[in-house]
């Protein structure tokens, strides 16, 4: 069959089978998403196996040591897998749920109830873990999902969709809710974007350049994740240790995640006493500093710091560089990360509630924090229990995306016999 | 200037503008929406004059009659505007409201906060109310909005959009926050599609053709309103005149509008005696029927009533034409509407809970209805207040769009220091 043929007839399976899922109840959901954690523990060294082809190929195709490393399971990350279905089978079930519920003058009673979305398209590069995340979010919000997942795990995604077919079979759900694109062919995704008939939303995981290019070639709504420029905000007000608390740990905690700090904006205020300790701190911690004129000055005692470029403001480092600007208030720090920011989490580190409000307010991002390192934008950290993406759009979902991000609602209507006037 | 530098600005200046209209106050909105009210009042006889120009001109072009009709105001309609104005006004701001607020184990409270979308590009054809509606509700939401009304309005639309920018200077918010494509040059369209940069959502209001043009042109994310091609089924326990004055008022109501009634599906139970008269009263009330077989068998002492084709299943007649089926019951109804509906409201009539509730959780329409007719999808029946279109889409908001589809939310999240371990 031709890669065409195969994506079209993914798709059309996945609208039929669509239909299922949304009518499908939590209990024959939950039993599937344990069905597939029990094969998944029964038959790790079966996926083990799988994964070690795809590995012994990518080093033989000299495929850098840190995809690699991704890529790569054992038993912990399988272990993790299953929990991932776990935790999601023991989550509320959103379909069905009624919000909003009020009586019209004339007696209708409206509402609006939670349904799947459909068909959901995932695109995405090297994690395997991605193939069973992706899976029971999908499944248990009542959609079906099409998974195109990086060519160099191809064995062992392979493996891991026959696993889950068998945990639908067992549920007596069809196979068609979750599918994988059974070729590497790179065709395979442009065909995908062309299937608007049958596929309701793409939700592409990877680099910025994939995004990118699947966003503008996409005849399907795209659910984007791009960058994460992350700033803070270190106001006057601020306890100097709790701000070098937030700072050192949204900086160095992990540095090559979304939610990382990128970016240091320090109130004039507290620049002088506050920032030759942290500029050593964050030194000491590995981390370079791109500095603008005021805080240069300031920093001389420390090391590794050179002068900011224009082009540093709006730079994600995904490393250990920060940039460092001293601003006047909170008036100018709202402003730059308005400008200069990616939209996606900002945090202020004050003791005044009017500054904190007002960050609050103003900035235009999917998270605004006070008080709290931005390494907590994530869907787990948010309570949602496990997250599909983080949104960087503004429509339909913004930031951490879990169920309720893969539901839509419609509008029910009761009445005894209305009719309009 | 030329047309693609003329939109690049508008674009530019909304979006300028948006930073402030979504830190406008409550009052600073409502003050500009009671002042554009006032003028508009004022100056009922200058837009009269415009739009008389507009008209004149359409009607030596030799436009359609219904178009012309739909175009002309008079002060009637003036009024109307003004009401909706005010109405506006009158609903709660929905900017900056939070929900959802949860702590966490950690202490961190996380919520989320209504923010605007922030620019607004709206495409519609000629009824100039359109440009007043639009306005209103893109302010209220603290959003920027550029206008692109029909060439046919060009004079009326300017004479409105002149107001409309006193009445903003008025509340000393910015002229950039309502602007109108000042050319009817059809390239300024395409350009408009190109701004995703400074444009956030394209909601085009018209015909099919063009939403579908513009869906499949545009770079930017589009809210669109497609058919409403409408079903009633009358279920076996229907109240027989229930049941016909649902069908009567959905089809004969009104019957140019996307939520008129298309198809009506009949449970066989109850065929034989309920619809002969039903269709003779659709037929005194001059509508030509598209039967099944086995409704035309029932329906022989009734005159106008032709054998339905598999085209009238998926028809959106928008005129005095229903068809008709026998069903085998709920099953084969929803069916039925999945297959060949266009996902826009359904009703069902219905004595049985059980009934209703099956038919309220597997249509997959954006409105689903018990006992009720069609024709209140509406923005203003489900108490939004107004409504800036009727979304066909599933994603962001799907049915009647008020004050609420015109945001988004942001997440916030407050903590006393917290960092992540």
């Amino acid at each position: 069959m031709d890669v065409k043929e195969h994506i079209e007839s993914l798709a059309m399976q996945a609208r039929s089978s669509s239909a299922v899922g949304s009518r499908a109840t939590t209990h024959q959901k939950n039993d599937a998403l344990e069905a597939i954690a029990q094969l998944l523990s029964e038959q790790v060294d079966r996926i083990l196996a799988a994964n070690a082809i795809d590995c012994d190929r990518a080093r033989s195709n000299g495929l850098e040591p840190p995809l690699i490393e991704r890529m790569t399971l054992d038993s912990d990350r399988v272990s993790a897998m299953c929990e991932g279905l776990t935790q999601v089978a023991a989550l509320e079930d959103p379909v069905g749920a009624i919000v909003d519920e009020t009586r019209r003058p004339n007696g209708l009673l409206i509402s609006r109830m939670r349904t799947p979305i459909g068909v959901i398209g995932m695109i995405y590069e090297s994690r395997p873990n991605v193939t069973v995340d992706a899976a029971a979010l999908c499944l248990k919000a009542g959609n079906a999902v099409i998974l195109r997942g990086g060519s160099e795990s191809i064995k062992t995604n392979q493996a891991l969709a026959a696993l889950i077919a068998n945990g639908l079979e067992s549920a007596s759900l069809p196979k068609g809710l979750v599918q994988l694109v059974g070729t590497t062919d790179r065709d395979a995704v442009g065909h995908l974007l062309q299937q608007a008939r049958d596929v309701d939303l793409i939700i592409p995981r990877g680099g910025k350049s994939l995004i990118e290019r699947i966003a503008s070639e996409s005849k399907i709504p795209v659910l984007k994740h791009l960058d994460g420029n992350c700033h803070a905000f270190i106001d006057a007000s601020a306890d100097p240790e709790m701000a070098s608390a937030i700072v050192l740990n949204g900086k160095t905690q992990r540095n090559s995640v979304c939610n990382a700090l990128e970016s240091l904006l320090v109130h004039e205020a507290i620049a002088s006493d506050w920032l030759p300790n942290i500029g050593r701190r964050l030194n000491d911690a590995g981390v370079e500093i791109r500095a603008c004129e005021r805080a240069m000055g300031l920093l001389g005692g420390v090391e590794r710091v050179v002068g900011a470029t224009e082009a540093d403001w709006s730079t994600e480092y995904l490393g250990p560089i920060i940039s460092i600007r001293v601003v006047s208030g909170v008036d100018e720090a709202i402003s730059h990360i308005n400008r200069y920011g990616s939209h996606h989490t900002e945090t202020i580190v004050t003791a005044e509630e009017a500054s904190a409000n007002r960050f609050i307010r103003e900035v235009d991002s999917s998270s605004v924090m006070v008080n709290a390192s931005t390494r907590f934008a994530d869907g787990f950290e948010y309570g949602l229990g496990a997250e599909i993406g983080i949104s960087t759009d503004r429509l339909h979902a913004r930031g951490p995306v879990g169920l309720e991000g893969l539901t839509t609602l419609k509008w029910v209507v009761r009445g005894e016999g209305q009719i309009r006037g």
